[in-house]
């Protein structure tokens, strides 16, 4: 099954890629890979939550954050690689948590990414990955994912 | 035009290299790649500015302090690359905002370091980004820059 | 002398590589280069410290942690390398070091990952290096180490 018709199949439609807000731009393609900018929890231009996890949102929404950045982020590395089918696998996903130093469940945070990622893309979906917790992120955001994918020949 | 006479009609100086401090090194070159260090805003070996952005250190001047760590960034990576000429592309920029839970506006500060790599390397300089908070950074810096650039073959 | 050689030499034996804990794996390989998930200071499934630097876990038992983490990290490494002695060179170290906004010692807390890379690899082990200071790590971990490293064609 190709990857589109599994994202059908998950209910998802892939987003359209955030314009480059800066000189900084979503994604971009060196050699056979594929590197994303770090992509914020937004859905029509809006976060879909705002604050730190475990004081203004909770560990389960900072979970579905995650996952919808990573979809944002898969956007933004399909329109890179040529296409979603053209991504070959998931190298790495960094993930980063709004947390206060009393947080320590950043894993179940990123998980959302991870297994969003794994659930779409299968065993080429397996990464490495980053998780760790920041004093704050871009316009108050709960979680922030960047990947880097490896593009089909 | 050059990227070196660019740099000169911008009345900049590439600053002489960071000797490394430790087993650590400013810039490593890896195929076609330059990968350099998270550089902080020094100049002539002392911090530009200290502090937190939004409480010791305001958000403008944070913002000249991330310009000044990315060219210290690119006279790395140049040293690693053969020359600043020898840089073909900026590939991804990693800024690290030092700033409490309250802080939002990273972006604006990282546009310090995305703007001037934009102006000193044009259509090449544009890259991918994450622009995170952090606790602290090393020696109280405000910000610290690491980029990738593609090296000409 | 190979690596396993000196990894002998200096007291030490490569740690079993933790299992994935979910969607991600410890390492993955992609070209000549395998970079590993973040690792923590882990020892026999235990972290050895916890807490934040300065504060629960003293700057010098960090330092020691940051030595662990690199060592779980190149168990990871060599792993997806084809063995320890199939490591060519550390490209890059990303150091998160669990701090207060007083703590600004970062770098005497990540040489402790540095040093130990190049007793290991010697002038192959020399790497860039970014070190950053975070809210808060998984599993309130004082520090998590990533790798990057050039495997032998």
């Amino acid at each position: 099954m190709s990857t589109t018709a599994k994202l059908t199949e998950l209910g998802m439609t892939l987003p359209p890629v955030a314009k480059p807000i800066a000189a900084y731009i979503p994604a971009k393609r060196i050699g056979n890979l594929v590197i994303t900018s770090g992509q914020l929890p937004m859905r029509n231009g809006e976060l879909t939550a705002k604050g730190r996890v475990s004081i203004e949102v909770t560990p389960e929404a900072a979970k579905e954050a995650a996952a919808l950045a990573a979809l944002n982020a898969v956007a933004a590395a399909a329109d890179a690689a040529g296409g979603l089918d053209n991504i070959a696998s998931i190298v790495r996903v960094g993930v980063f948590v709004s947390a206060p130093p009393e947080f320590h469940a950043h894993s179940a945070v990123a998980n959302g990414a991870s297994e969003f990622l794994q659930q779409l893309f299968g065993e080429a979906g397996r990464h490495v990955r980053a998780a760790v917790g920041c004093a704050s992120l871009p316009l108050n955001a709960p979680v922030e994912v960047e990947i880097t994918v490896e593009v089909k020949a």
